[in-house]
């Protein structure tokens, strides 16, 4: 009977005052903390800490390395920004355990919740969340680009807001252009779209304007994109940025 | 000019360790903390502290009261359970704002992000929600019947991973059977269907099984309900209860 644990932590957007207590309470706790290399820098270290940073793409290698600790005896977590569950390491790693060796199976394994970017991003400027919404990862690496156009298309039509993960990289750079012009063309309305970049950062910026006028450069990796339902409302402000919001009634 | 504030601050699903530090500092500097009733009991009281708490269903009058008071220069906290973006209290506070009388605009606003109720539950499951996913409140309240079920289409035919919030009370007994009905007709496989009560709390529990056998009374006011998509997998554990997932990947 193997003692050790593996947990699956989120860190939130950027700012420590958005880490939850649970999961600094893991992190306080842990033998080796593993992720992607601005994650792990996050974490202060201690002695008796193992830090094992890795870089993007190696998901998997590194939910196997997770797993393989932890059934070694470790105190290991998994660090993600935002929330592990929203397009982050927890599938990466139930996808590891599923494919790997049965005493895995046996590991003590948690998911500890995190305040994922779109919902860091919809609290700066107001609740343009406030009623039913999806969450779309635009990225292609993982799945068809029809299928990406093909949920679009269906957001739309259900009039959903929506919140956009990476929208674009440089590995990537024409795919959020064909996304930012197929919405243009479906939503023929003076809707808000947001670019939130960096939320809760010495980085962070917010733009918001009409979806018509978006231009695919004004997200990067760093960005999350949220685009309002065609009933999401601007309040104007004198001398502060707007509130955006989308009411919680449907006449 | 007023010195007043207005925060509009998530407690997350239930326990204290859900609640982030930036929550926890505004709540210890609140002349005010105004919500209802069984949120604002989670709030210790202590001198100079007014708690305001307020029956369901007066959001509007809660918002205009919170409005009121930081306007007359108290730091007013109104306190949601989950996320305040989430079908929470954001989008009533603006609804006030904006139909309020001009000096509300001027005000100090902000929006704490938590762990909402969707996001707690898939992370005692796995990571349902690991893929694209929607966010739909079963509640017609607010919205007509006929556009909940218009959604519950299109985002089967989008192949999203759901969370449904508010799926059922005691004065809207009928319609989550009606919606189960819908989605255990479109929805022609295996997908597990999680019912998660009151989780982080002494009450909670957790319900995975086949959409299939589903029934209505598996939820309450306390149930946040995620069902998933079609490539939504179980993993079985000895012992354990399984775990629940959705792939990253789409073939």
């Amino acid at each position: 009977m193997t003692e050790g644990t593996l947990v699956i932590a989120g860190l939130g957007p950027g700012h420590d005052a958005l880490i939850t207590p649970e999961v600094t309470k893991a992190l306080a706790v842990a033998t080796d903390v593993i992720g992607y290399i601005p994650y792990v820098a996050r974490i202060p270290p201690r002695p008796g800490l193992n830090l094992i940073a890795s870089d993007n793409r190696v998901e998997l290698e590194r939910a196997q390395h997770a797993l393989q600790l932890a059934v070694e005896g470790r105190r290991v977590v998994v660090v993600s920004s935002g929330d592990p569950g929203v397009f982050a390491m927890a599938s990466a790693v139930f996808e590891a355990l599923e494919a790997g060796p049965a005493p895995w199976r046996d590991l003590d394994i948690r998911v500890l919740p995190g305040i994922t970017a779109m919902l860091a991003a919809a609290a700066r400027c107001g609740a343009p969340l406030g009623h039913d919404f999806c969450a779309i990862n635009l990225s292609d690496n993982l799945k068809p680009w029809a299928l990406i156009e093909k949920r679009l298309r269906l957001a739309v039509e259900a009039d959903f807001a929506m919140g956009f993960y990476n929208p674009r990289s440089n590995a990537r750079p024409e795919g959020f252009g064909r996304a930012l012009r197929l919405l243009q063309q479906l939503c023929d309305d003076q809707r808000p779209i947001i670019f939130a970049r960096a939320v809760s950062t010495e980085a962070e910026a917010i733009n918001i304007l009409p979806l018509q006028k978006a231009t695919p450069e004004m997200a990067d990796m760093r960005t999350v994109v949220l685009l309002g339902s065609s009933a999401t409302r601007l309040i104007e402000r004198p001398g502060k940025p707007p509130l955006v919001y989308t009411p919680r009634s449907v006449p």
